[in-house]
Parts: C-alpha cells; structure tokens; sequence
C-alpha cells in the first residue's frame, strides 16, 4: 500500500466533507421540488446519500437549517440560470424570456412533471414555517423579479413592447409574470403536460408585451 | 324523563350519523386548505371533531375516500359560491368577476392568509397521488373556468370587452385567469398580505380585457 502524507489526507478529508456536505444540499432541492419540506424525512436523504445521521447533524444543527442550506443553493443555481439567459446580448431581450420559458418547459417534460418550483413548493407550506423562511423565500422569488423587470425594459428601450416601461411598470409587470408562472408550474403538475406552461407564456406574450 | 318513539330514535340517530359525516368534512376542508392533504392526520381530524377513529371509518373506508368526499364538498361549495356571483344579472358581467376577486380577497384576509384554495394545495402535493385524484382536481378548475368562460364572454356580448370573445377565446382567458389566481393564492400566503391578489386581477382586467 503507498501511503499518502498527513497534508495530502486533510485535503483529501475536506474535499469528502464539502462533497457530502454538497451531496445532502443536491438530494435535498431534489426532495423539496417534488414531495415539499414537511413531506421529506431526513432519514430517506441519508439512505439517498448514503450517509449517517452524524455527518447530517455535522453540517446542519436541525431540518430548518438544512431547509434554509437547500433554498440558498436552489436560489443560487437559478439566479446563474437567469442571469445566463436574460442577459445573453446575442439575442433580443424578449427572446431571451421565451428562451427561459422553452428551458423550464422542457424540464419539466424531462422529470414527467414530477418535479415543480422548490421554492414555490416551499412557499405552499407555509402553515407551519417560520417568518425567517418565509421572508427567505420571498427574497428569492424577489430576486428572479428584478432580473425579469431589467430584461422587459431592455426590451421596452429595444422598440420590442408596445411602450415604453418606467421601472415600476417594469416591475409590476415582472411581478405578474412569476406570480402567473408558479401558477402554471402548479397547473402542470396537475395535468401532467406542458400545456399551462404554454398557454400562460403565450397569453402573457401575446396580451401583455406585444 | 320522557321516551320518544323508537321512529324518532331512529331519525335522530340518522340525523346525527349525516352531523357527524359533515363535521368531518367540514374539518378536513379547514385543515387540507391550511397544511394539504400528506400533513392532516386523520387522528388530528378526529380530535377536532371529538368522535371516535371506527365513526370516522364508518363513513369513509380509507383517508383517500376521505380526501376525495372533502374535495366533492368543497367542489360544490365553490361551484355555488360562483353561479351565485358569475351569474348575479344585476350588475355587468366584469363586475361580477371583480365581487368573486374581492370576495376571495376578503376570505383570505379574514383567515391571515393561512388558507390558501384547497384545490391549489392539493395540486400542489401529486408527487404521490394517485391519477383519480389528480384528474378529480383539474375536473375542479376545469368546471371553475367554464363558469368564468362563460361570464366573460356575457361581458363581450355586453360590450365591455375590446373585442368580441368566440368560445375558444373565452376558454383559454378564463384558463389563463385560473392558472394564474392560484399562483396569487400561493404567492399570497408567502407575502401574508393581499397584494398578490390585488396585482394579479388588476394587471388582468387592465391588460387583458380593456
């Protein structure tokens, strides 16, 4: 057997402990987006993982702390992905939320619409959770408002609306598109196909931005 | 003490059977509408109501008939809660539409936005759930959605609509409304305030039917 130096194992130790740290956080958006918060046991994220309940209680000193670990990375993914989308300058700025819309729809298609918003998931269980998850949670559907508002103005500013939006046009119409959109997530979990995917972006192109 | 005849005993024992099935009912609207379907535990429903597990398995074989009683229950609740307001012929058809936006509005209110639409929440929840229940719940919103397809295209004809509305039309705008108020539902219950709701139905009836 060759041996490794002391120096080389902590490495090698850290690098396991962020990996399984990251592996718990993954299972757990996973968990989330299709069965919720409350309906997720620890116990079935470790079995997923492979893992004791030790190394879970090492990273996280309760559920709601592991709740709180798995918002901010879902929120993190999805900002990289809206920023990567919305703010592609090779398209214009209208395409590039058609193009998110054809990301989310096809999606969903591949997890057999299974899987929906975590964190509108999240946000349906809201009986039992705490303000601190709450406002968390608005914070992030917040975040994914202002990205769409500054890609609707550039539109506006492009002669691509039919007016010219004010930031508080902007917006508000912003607002109304992630409102109406975890609506249609909801919807096609319910009918088990893309249609109110569909149908909500295509009414809301049609009526609202042309 | 008196004796009644044994006709009376058996009325009265009927009278408070068909009691004790619509307290369960009623109970299992209240609590599916604030924490879903997985998270209502039949013994909590029991306790509420104050009878015994076998009453509660007298009426209903098992929790899902159970599930599916409080969905018909509340089915036709809403049903009638709508004819009553989409059909009230003394005020103009989008009239009737906003008093169902500010009923809602005010329902939700009144509960501190604990409860959202049941019908949502269950939704919200197929991960596990059987194709029986899902396709009972889109019957739901389905007949929901005809019933304002309907009122709007009394408001065309009426002429408070920018154009006329063929039934087609009519369906997917009403789709479109229903797919989007239960995201301002969810949304609602995120923020704790109505202006979800007062966003969503005003950005609809200025954007979508002036």
């Amino acid at each position: 057997m060759t041996q490794r130096s002391p120096k080389l194992d902590r490495r090698a130790r850290s690098a396991n402990r962020s990996d399984t740290r990251s592996a718990l956080v993954r299972c757990g958006v996973e968990m989330f987006a299709e069965r919720g918060f409350q309906a997720t046991g620890i116990d079935e994220v470790l079995k997923r993982v492979g893992v004791p309940k030790g190394s879970f209680y090492h990273f996280f000193p309760s559920k709601q702390a592991f709740g709180e670990a798995v918002i901010d990375s879902y929120a993190q993914y999805f900002e990289r992905k809206l920023d990567r989308l919305l703010t592609d300058d090779s398209r214009p700025p209208l395409e590039r939320l058609a193009a998110f819309v054809e990301e989310a729809r096809l999606g969903m298609t591949k997890h057999q619409f299974q899987r929906g918003c975590l964190i509108g998931n999240l946000g349906q269980e809201l009986w039992e959770l705490n303000g601190r998850f709450r406002q968390k949670l608005e914070g992030v559907l917040l975040s994914w408002q202002h990205r769409t508002a500054a890609c609707l103005r550039e539109a506006a500013a492009a002669g691509e609306l039919a007016t010219r939006l004010n930031e508080a046009d902007s917006e508000m119409l912003a607002r109304f598109f992630w409102i109406g959109w975890e609506g249609a997530i909801l919807r096609a979990k319910l009918t088990q196909n893309d249609e109110p995917l569909r149908l909500f972006a295509d009414c809301f192109f049609k009526k609202f931005l042309r």
